[in-house]
């Protein structure tokens, strides 16, 4: 498994009128903290994009435990339970300044050849990197 | 059963550098397409919530089939399939204008009292206007 | 000059816990107001960019006299008020549903070759379509 | 002259199809750097609001020499020029990672009392937090 913290301010600009943020801003946080964790890994998405692999988004679901407001630092976890092949799924966890589990959800994207629109396996290099935070788990070979 | 349909063009703030839909967007597709489903009955969702009651989001769920793309003209369908009680679930399907289905999702939202926080009752406008089209369910009484 | 007015909802993603619409978003009303005075004329912004000719942004003005709200269905005027060259300036007034006039904005964009990033002149289908409007303008040429 | 720097890592989010920073996105980022400057001198934009000072927007200009593009690691300096009376105006510049200046804008907001939806004078402790950056302007007293 592999988790990683990001940590993100709410905007003024993610709130709505009832005063939480608005249910379709939680996919930035997601997306900030799936790249986060990737560059804690040595891992650019930007660089994977430039060598022609994106990451389209196939399914998504969020869990509402509390609203999340205005100006609070939220801790987002980024979570990968079992090694990728060519899909991979992120859990998240979302805690208030109070520690609390405010929000759960999960994304599943898939590997892409940019030139075909093809799916196509994940990268080397992000294999390598995952790796040994999967040691049971077989690499094709 | 209810089914309604909205028409929405996708504006080129709503893409992403993939040159797709950027998959958060959609929560304020589906917000739209609730909307308007309920006014197609002669609801308001401001008049609710003027009247106290708000109806913050449980849960959500998103299904990519395909992307949706700039100056598309989506169909977005609001499909309720249950009687709603203190929870309303609300299905989406969207489609492109070659009529293939893209898109699927799901919200779950609570009504809420917004004086006190508690769940609450569905508004009784909102039951006899729906009351019709679930002819098998039982209101309470 | 050329006026086309485009009516748009404001959405809930659209406000802020203020309860107006946040001051960013106002931006994607523009867009969608140019775009529609554009397709007014048998134009597609899409099909130009298509076509290699891109438009970006270079500057953007806006004055809020009053704060646009959930649920109001806004009139959004889009106006040219010169003929456009390497540069096109819309200026836009936002009415609500008491007619006032709640918001002013302009925007200049600068047509730009996609392939070599150079501004360039604008696409001779846009001059054609908007010279009618323009009649003591004289063309280059 | 009150000056600050703020830090913000550019979304895929933010980005539109054009590869760039969508133009009305550079919105949130003034705010974050608004937000960031009064929290460097001890202020809370939302302690004010919970002590009944609202600070919506009258005015914005946004002039863009060059885009910002996906995962740029931005500079966004917030500045104020002169001692805020009933309305304050920031003024920023963005920097990307080469250190230019790709960005300017100005944000005039208004101080209003939430209650009776009328401008007020700026609150106390901000007056206080500011002076000592505005030496030759008298406050009036």
């Amino acid at each position: 498994m592999y988790r990683h913290e990001t940590r993100l301010r709410v905007r003024y600009a993610d709130t709505d009128q009832m005063g939480y943020v608005y249910y379709g801003n939680y996919s930035a946080y997601y997306e900030a903290a799936r790249v986060e964790s990737m560059r804690a890994l040595g891992l650019s998405y930007k660089s994977m994009e430039e060598d022609g692999v994106i990451m389209p988004v196939m399914e998504n679901w969020s869990k509402y435990h509390a609203p999340a407001t205005y100006d609070e630092m939220l801790s987002v976890h980024a979570i990968i339970k079992t090694m990728p092949g060519v899909r991979i799924k992120f859990f998240y966890e979302i805690y208030n300044e109070s520690d609390n589990l405010i929000h759960e959800g999960e994304t599943t994207l898939v590997f892409v050849k940019k030139e075909t629109g093809r799916p196509c396996k994940m990268p080397d290099q992000m294999r390598e990197a995952l790796a040994p935070f999967f040691p049971d788990e077989k690499t094709p070979g």
